[in-house]
This record gives structure tokens, C-alpha cells and sequence, in this order.
């Protein structure tokens, strides 16, 4: 993978998993369960609170949410490494890709376009 | 956001958001459910495959499914700008604390004690 | 299982899996795989509507995301029958447990106290 | 609802609702998304667990898990009965859609065909 940071960390949790002999568990299938989990488990913390509440999180709380969604993310990482897939060059396409799709002259300022495009 | 590439890509997908008028829609709770939605979407590729079979995705399956965790990354990459939580860091500190959570030399070389620890 | 209707649905599901031979892709760690996809796919309908907009959803809309109601609901019965649990049972012992873990006189009228019970 | 099972599974879920003055967070929003964490805590039971390893699960393990597939269920039974849909309706029509769109003399005994078919 070209960009550094992602590099680097795919190696340092390979050779988590390596050190552990956890590789075995460690089939796409599989952590794209766990990555699901994770998100489920970051979502439990929003579940009952408004949006605003939300945006208002005590530092506490905040650490913890962070704490799932670093727990998400590496999850993620994990699976590009297992999967062989240049994960930074994918998000570079897929933003591109987003540009193309949500023209932002055609799709500013309505939420129902909004929800209509981004439901797709 | 000490880590350069997620500082530039939040920077990003910010301006992107803020061209769009989309912010309003970008509360945590709402980025957590979309975060949320894309891991199901990329699960589903898994569902009836085996672990092997996983593993052994046709070239094009793998794009479009790398594809998705694309997606996955961009919204957890979006959450935590949103947060304002500095992902890099969170994800340092919970690397070191399953390095204590789970040593080395007691859980490798059993699936029964993975199974254990990692659905604490 | 001794609810009829369930236990009918049941029936009926199996035999929709082995008219098709698919009872060999249908176990239980792929039955959670698919019923998390559909919850997924559910969700995805309300992740950019505030609460109040997710009451009040279109005729057509209602039956669209009523449908993926129902799958959720079909993977679970689904996943019932291959586990080989007693559905209606557990779901019965379950809100017994929940009207003891919750006592009405001691969490009634407080936003607080409900997100503080209900994400245990 | 027409099926009194489900009918009457409603009412006490609405009323164990009303009693706690919990119906203000129970906007189709939040319990999809409570649903959905339901089944995210459902599948963690399975995400490292061989698919034969799934159909043997300890009997302590087969109630833990049991009681996580009724906490699905309850959130789906309580989703309905908010968005007011017939339940058991839509699940006989989306019984009928599958019986139509998977035909069992074309889809019978092919892993390929069910893949396909199954992640439309």
C-alpha cells in the first residue's frame, strides 16, 4: 500500500495477529463480522440520544466512543491487509467517484435530494 | 489531528460535506448509522461464502468489495472528524491496551481461548 | 415450538431451504451474517431522517421499508429453527427478565436513566 | 395485526413501553438502529466460530445466544407495532416474492447460483 501510515499499521497488526497465531481467524468472512460488531457496538452509544445530543458528548463518554471507533478502524485496516486491496487508493476512487455522482451545484441545500441520492 | 494523511483526508470529506450543505445531516448519531449500513453492506459479499472462499475473491468481486471498505473508512474517517476526536491516537492506545489485554504468550495457539478473550 | 404460529413459519421456512438445497448455507453463523444485513439494509432507510420524519414515511415508503421488516423478522425465525431454541419461549422468559431489570416505578420519566438502563 | 400472537406480543410491548414512559424514544429511527445493535451483539457469539462450530453450541452458550435472537425479535415485533404495519402480513407476501424470485426446479442444488441470487 502506497500511503505510509496505512503501511505501517497493516504490518503492526499483522504481526499482532502473527504473534498470537490469530491469522486463522482471520479470514475476510470473518472480520468483516467483526468489523460489523464493532460498528454495532459504536452505534449502541447514540441509539437513544437526538442528534444534538450526539454533537454533546461528556469527555468520558467521548473517550469511550472514540475508543469503538479506533476499535472500527482497525478492524478495517486488518481486513484491507487480508484482503490484498490498496485501501488508500480505493478511498482516493471512491471520493472521486462520490464527486461525480453528488455534483455539488445539483444536490445543495435539500435534504429530500439528499436522502434520495445518498440512499442509493 | 496529529497523523497527516487522516488530518488531509478529513479536511476533505469536510469540504466535501460543506459544499453539498450536507453537514446538517452529519450528526454522530447519524454518521454511526451509516458507518453501520456500509459494514452490512459488506458483510452481505461474505454471507454464504466460506471462510476459504473469503479468501479467494475473483478480481472483480474484490474491487467491488474493496470498494466497500472503502466506504466503511470514509464514514469512520468522517465520525471521528465530526467528534473532533484525533482517531490516530485512539487507535495508538487501543493497540497498546490489547497488547496487555490479550499477551502473546498466553492466548497463542488456542481458537477456544480467541473465542475467549475477544468477545469480551 | 409450542407458539403455533411460529412454529408453522418455521416449518414452512425449512422446507422453502430444502426444496432449494440450501440448508447447507444456512448455518447459524450465516443466518446472524444475513439477519445483521437485513437489519442493515432496514436501517438504511432512516439514517438520514430526523425522528420525527422516520414516523411519518410515505405510503410507498412504509411498505418498502416494511419489507425489509419482515426479513429481518423471517432470518430470525429462520435462525431460531437451525439454533433449535424455543423462540416464543425465550422471547416470553426474556420480557419477564426485562420487567425486573427495568421496574416501571424506578425508570419512568427520565431520558437519563433510560440510556443509562438500556445500553447495559 | 391479523395474527393474534404477534397482536398480542405488541400490546404488552407497547405497554411495557407506555409504563415507562420510554414511547418518546422509540421513534422507527431508534429502534431500527436498537435493532440492528441487537444483532450485531447476536453475531458476535459466531464472528470467529467455524460454521460447524455454530451448529454446536454448548448448551449455556445456545441460551446466551437464544436470548440475544429475542432481543432481535422483541425490537422487530416493537418496530412494527410504531410503524403500525401488519407484520405477519408482509412476511406471507415477502414469503410468496422469495417463492417467486427463487424458483426451486432453477436454483436447486448450485452454492454459485444461491450466492447470486441471494446477495440481490
Amino acid at each position: 500500500m502506497s500511503e505510509p501510515y496505512l503501511s505501517d499499521l497493516q504490518t503492526r497488526l499483522r504481526q499482532f495477529a502473527q504473534d498470537r497465531d490469530w491469522e486463522q481467524f482471520h479470514a475476510p468472512k470473518n472480520l468483516a463480522m467483526a468489523l460489523a460488531v464493532e460498528a454495532g457496538e459504536l452505534m449502541e452509544h447514540f441509539q437513544w440520544l437526538s442528534e444534538a445530543q450526539s454533537e454533546q458528548l461528556a469527555p468520558d463518554k467521548l473517550k469511550t466512543v472514540g475508543f469503538e471507533v479506533a476499535d472500527v478502524f482497525i478492524f478495517t485496516v486488518r481486513l484491507a491487509d487480508r484482503m490484498g486491496i490498496d485501501l488508500a487508493d480505493l478511498v482516493e476512487q471512491k471520493i472521486k467517484l462520490n464527486e461525480q455522482k453528488y455534483p455539488a451545484d445539483k444536490v445543495r441545500g435539500s435534504a429530500k435530494k439528499y436522502t434520495e441520492y445518498a440512499t442509493d
